[in-house]
């Protein structure tokens, strides 16, 4: 049994975090926020306390850290007294926090891979590159890290276990991201635009045929016909999630299909090609050294911003195909969430509440007790049950849809 | 009678101007040129050497200067000696030079109206913002300034007077510039992308029915059928030639038309429209200010470096309609380029060449007298024949399309 939360990161998905763990602190504890800017963390207090979200009395408070900085983090950890640290800061502070972990004892939860600041793209094999390095070290110490417990990596990957649990063997798992949300821009990313563009400027990685297959961006297409959204055009794309249910079920084929619409391929195509999503600096006729891909981070909306106009769905769920009783079966498990929904209860569009609400269930369950493994877990390797009926509670419905019709997951 | 040139700029033009006044030395006399880099100079210079270019033996020198420093621009002037300026530097020095010239009695000549760097399109009156307010101490001190005498405006300015003086009336005058080449790249501009993408970003100015009307870029598309490039799609713009032919030519519809690809106005569309085509500073996450155009300019081809691989022509000419004799007439008068055999002449793609052999030209007549008006005029004002017929001689031959077939203009 573990208590009390310190969430590192202030954007959008930490104002999720901040609002569902308020409304859950009577399992939770103390909330503790921080980041980099002070003033961020304070903002989100502020609009937690403006909504009335915490349940029961106790305390919220922000900080200033330096997640970079394992030893501050650490220090935080201490003085804050949280046993459970979820980090939903940027791709670049998962190790330094996690080292703080490991060092206090604290849990940690994650909700994205680890990523290099320098390298557009991570190459296989992925969390072996960072994460599971420490994976003998937390066990040793007893420490509970969950891996990727968003929404994709993390409820897809228990959405996956759920449907392969009730199989005799698995065969393939595609993963369906489908944001049919409209926030009435000429053009936005649903999050950083520096972390969303990086996502899609590299090498495509599959896991087909037992072996990793390469494609490029936007190069294998396929229409899904889903609930609620209807027929959505998605693309094959490398994400954290295939690099380790591909660990866990080498067997099976695991690809990760997200949306787009054609103007996003277009305005992501010409800006690719011209070279203004490089993370390279170039240098102005005026001698300015400047890396372009900020610079259309500057002129982008900031996302958080999309929030008050956006409207529709999102779609996100497993297609799973195996063999029960000696017959080809296959179930779709999904979630289908609403942006102004979102809106109105937690002051974030839909995009930020999918990925900001499975981590706190994660911290709930490590509370209680279910989840805390005392070792390094990616979500694929714990009961998906418990996880998925907290969910059910505190916002993310699952629902399934497979040959005996389309119904709730635990109808 | 006239001689010595002084080349202010260092671009593409420059190259091609520095070239061809090698060429006819025996007319011009000395070849100076200067910029802000005295290296780009010399580089032009190497190259005017390596092609032999020169006609007779004669003085070939660089100079460093700031062009907009009038003041330093009348020392160079007298330093040298020359007798005739062609500026082809930035538009945004034309006033500077214009300036030295008066102070000093030399010629002056430039391909574009003035520009001020805050604004990102002039409005109207356009040359009566800048230079026609010197026109009147241009008289009084008889001082030669000829304005627009690059292709377009310039060449299209004498072909439209051409045109009507072989008119009793005229109705209208549509200048079509197509450049049907292909340089090989993704995405690049013909010349300075900063200029190039500011000449598009503002209103349409077209002279219709006795008054200025207004289009947004993009929205009047026309079709043209054109001697050797065939069937073409060009739009509405605005353009220097309308503005000055409007006020010599009011009774007409004064219209530019210039051809796009879909590709083109793709890329342009998505610049506009995401804001990194403003020269309005944006400040990044890191807190640096940057101007997005000139990030945008860094990150394309220069437009120098296209030259060796471009191929195909260009086709630019003037629809002029009016009353002959009572009947209505049209005629079409033309030149078309090559892109390849200006490289191999010059040593610069074809938009570079176009836009530079004609000011050379009107420095031939000045340094003749035929175009030694001793006042301001724009070219349309001044007699068309001995221009076409040099033009014809050192690279820009003319052609004319009406009722009676397709042949050169003087046949």
């Amino acid at each position: 049994m573990k208590k009390n939360v310190l969430i590192i990161g202030a954007g959008g998905v930490a104002q999720v975090v901040a609002h569902k763990c308020a409304q859950n602190n009577d399992v939770l504890g103390d909330i503790h926020i921080a980041s980099r800017t002070l003033s961020k963390c304070e903002a989100i207090l502020a609009s937690v306390r403006e909504k009335g979200a915490q349940k029961v009395e106790g305390r919220l408070e922000a900080h200033q850290v330096d997640a970079m900085d394992s030893a501050a983090v650490a220090a935080l950890i201490g003085q804050t007294g949280a046993q459970i640290v979820i980090n939903v800061g940027s791709a670049f502070v998962n190790m330094t926090v996690l080292d703080a972990c490991i060092e206090t004892g604290a849990a940690y939860i994650d909700t994205a891979i680890h990523e290099d600041p320098e390298k557009i793209c991570e190459t296989p094999p992925w969390y072996a590159n960072y994460e599971w390095k420490k994976r003998d070290l937390c066990a040793e110490k007893g420490v509970t890290a969950i891996l990727g417990a968003g929404f994709d990596p993390g409820v897809v990957n228990a959405y996956a276990r759920l449907a392969i649990d009730g199989m005799d063997e698995v065969r393939s798992i595609d993963i369906v991201d489908i944001n049919a949300g409209s926030h009435g821009r000429y053009f936005a990313t649903n999050f950083d635009p520096e972390i969303n563009f990086r996502e899609f400027t590299g090498t495509v990685y599959s896991w087909q045929d037992g072996a990793w297959q390469e494609n490029a961006m936007f190069e294998v297409p396929r229409d899904w016909d889903l609930p609620v959204v209807g027929t959505q055009r998605a693309y094959l794309c490398g994400h954290d999630e295939v690099h380790s249910l591909a660990a866990n079920y080498p067997q099976a084929d695991v690809r990760f299909w997200m949306g787009f619409g054609a103007h996003y391929i277009n305005v992501f195509t010409v800006l690719k090609n011209l070279g203004l999503l490089s993370e390279k600096p170039v240098v102005t006729a005026e001698g300015q050294e400047v890396v372009p891909l900020k610079v259309v981070k500057a002129v982008l909306p900031d996302p958080a911003s999309l929030a008050p106009d956006y409207t529709g769905k999102t779609c996100i769920g497993d297609l799973v195909r195996g063999v029960k009783d000696g017959q080809e079966v296959e179930v779709f498990v999904y979630n289908v969430a609403d942006h102004k929904d979102a809106y109105l209860e937690v002051g974030s569009q839909g995009i930020s509440y999918t990925a900001g609400v499975p981590p706190v269930a994660a911290a709930m369950l490590i509370a209680q007790g279910d989840w805390d493994a005392g070792t390094m877990r990616n979500v694929e390797e714990l009961d998906p049950k418990p996880f998925l009926a907290i969910l059910d509670r505190i916002g993310l419905p699952t629902r399934i849809r497979d040959a005996a019709g389309d119904r709730a997951w635990n109808a």
